[in-house]
């Protein structure tokens, strides 16, 4: 383990990670699911690929990930954090306009063009929106072989928390909260 | 700095924190800012009375803070992250119901009486409702002397950001965010 | 193991805590063992208890946890370090005279009312004594979800270290440490 | 401190790096110093552009950075380490043929093609070579704001260790080591 | 920063260490003051000579420092803590009789001989008795560059901490409290 | 886990190391492997006794290791890299003169006498070599229990990496590779 600890996602799990892999070879190291263009046929015109430790068991214990982003036209990464990583996006194709709010409640964001790089901290959230008329590409990388993700919209429609729990804490309306439970599979 | 290291509020800040006071008394190590009870007259009936480095430098570099909660009767905590910290509750008085969100859009919640407490993990999307029919009181320790505090409310709709790029990005109707836009100061 | 790592007390443990249980609710969270008054009726007519990850495995690898303290009229937390954390004191009710040495062999104490707060830095000698008339209820946080107590008199004098070596190595006659000895059931 | 603490060049530097700007803005949080193509009209064919602390300063304290590896055909990204992270490499145009040896002395070597992506533990050697018949593009991220770079012959070239020493430590013989600091630039 | 932070003794001082000198030579990495025997005439007849990071600057930041520890004929190293660090003794000369306690109270502890090596977890009491009948020298090397040392006696009777205090939370006899104050100059 | 984790060579190893045996005795955290001199009978005239996690499970865990140098007349130990640690040596007997390069490229040696210490930073290369007309030992220590150690020649020319892969990312003449391929038990 002096090296590296390739993760065995069948072994136990602790707070540091998934246990080493006993054997390895070059192929635990290399991954080529980030290769193909993610499938934005979807509500949000966007696609996110990790490879984090559950995909890419090579970083497990190594402090870093990365993710393939693809927004189509008119797509849209919704608003999310990360709970366990700080993030760096650089732009491999078309224009994105990307930000993130500050714990003092201050926004930052501008539009990011190719080559373009941008750095969200740790558990803020931030989002990413395909600002120009052809399809994007993003590469974003992490401080964590397992950053985690929450996407506020499903964090807060998709299960079933309750609609006046919601309506208490987020001042939001009970029809637009319960628009919004009905659009993402949401109940209660 | 082998022990401690109190923080020089007006010394220079850097990733690990504030810099070491060079003289100190008992009195950097005791807070009694948390002795009193918060305003509780305000929007959300509740209060959040923090000791972290910047109110009570005695806990910096040392991995560690606490915070005070007041919830009146109807009083919320409303959804936020610390994103820099996991938390412990403690219920010291009254009923409280609590709960947070995973990042695989799981709920976690329930009704906390006195000398309950609840763990909230790093970076994830939380809330704190009084649901007795009393003042509520609670503490609340985490694993960061600067843990951050990110409201929901406030990140979205208490600032400029733009309120195409709040619908495009979290799918609330514009209404709905001009509106909050409106109670919470925000423009745009 | 992006969110959290809620322990398996009965599965391997490592250097970074116990490993991750495959299934969990809410409850894993929650813990209501530090609800009731410890029992006071003692040497020390103090009780210590405390909701460490092997008592409340939801704070495994959280970086955090707390315990409960209750001293009677007279009760005293004797001299003791955690070696792996850092902790945080709050008064809940009654008088508490809290103290700690530093490594510069400085004393740092205090007379602490209801409400305030005291930081004792990791690894270092400390105390909590009953300074009132009445009952008195604190609880403490620590910045590790396991951070060890090593309780001073325990030991030197709970255990088999021969009296002679606790006399080399300590400077206390031999008759004070068989005194000792005695009460608290070491031999040697 | 509690979000981010985008370093401050001028202030002074500690083990954990950078002193916090005081006054930040969307500029500090995103860099272009990484959009135009390295010029590899040199020895190696080949350029390495940072986007570390210290060329992008919003990375400070974040645990996170990126470098741009421009590759022209022929180029060689030569035998290095980075001391103090670990990588991902993503190809986006071109074949990059990749590798490292670990403790145990074996190699783990590959060709890789637009969007594979791999990862080279802490601290050990590495190298990236043009396999192609084109120009090569990839981006490296790093699980530090400032990962360190050393590259074997400039280590042992290019500077005023003597070459005897070089010629007992490595082996080399005098007449390669002499060679090769006469290209380098190294005395000795 | 990226490679070693030389600590500025004259710089702000945060909770990762010193702050980095700006120009450095050899002579920062390498320190001479361990080389003598150190003085052994003294109530202990033992001394401890540490290459921390105010003695040795070099080591700021790198998460390793190391001491020397001579014990003339009948010398001993009190029982003390680190509360900042573990610790590896390795015997160089003579024999020495070392242990510690654990949190769960149990004693460990061994009489070593020359090139023996122990390690000692951090923050738990522990101590080393000269058990040959030579001069015996020794080195530890500790995990932090600045571990700090709590010798128990000096944190007991070495300040002001008032007699009554000592004895309510050690259960140690007023007399020998008293004792032992009049021995080390402690006052109260 | 609270004070320690002895290794368990046998069950599961994660990214922070060894899994904890359950019954420990005193015998586990002393060791007597660095006691003798090391064999010197080689290539390199040295020997490199190491008391990782892997030769001495009690270290694991606790951030710090050691290990023996043996170096016999005319002795080195080669250029190599701890790709997870900093070390800290300390000259028992003879005179050794170390060095280390920087990521800046520059070099660092000095003749090192009995009693003097020397650090090398994390993952940088280094050497040491006998510059006495004595048998040598130094003790070196690590800022953790599992630091790794790559050898540039074992590395380089040990293994089955391609002749030409090394020659295009070293600049060595392909001569100079297959000759020390020869002496190290490389092919390809």
């Amino acid at each position: 383990a002096a090296d590296f600890c390739v993760g065995d996602l069948n072994g136990p799990v602790g707070p540091a990670g998934y246990s080493c892999k006993k054997t390895v070879t070059v192929n635990d190291f290399v991954y080529s699911g980030l290769a193909a263009t993610g499938n934005t046929s979807n509500l949000i015109k966007a696609a996110v690929t990790p490879a984090f430790s559950a995909q890419f068991p090579g970083v497990n214990g190594l402090g870093i990930s990365i993710a393939r982003l693809d927004l189509a036209i008119g797509g849209v990464i919704p608003m999310h954090t990360h709970p366990g990583a700080s993030e760096v996006l650089v732009v491999i194709q078309g224009t994105i306009c990307a930000g993130f709010m500050s714990s003092a409640n201050k926004v930052y964001f501008k539009s990011l063009n190719k080559g373009d790089i941008m750095v969200f901290p740790q558990g803020l959230l931030h989002f990413q929106i395909n600002a120009g008329k052809t399809q994007s590409l993003a590469f974003v990388s992490f401080s964590s072989p397992d950053p985690g993700l929450q996407i506020l919209d499903f964090a807060l429609f998709a299960n079933d928390l309750p609609t006046d729990i919601i309506e208490e804490t987020t001042f939001l309306d009970a029809a637009q909260i319960k628009k919004l439970k009905g659009v993402l599979g949401g109940t209660g």
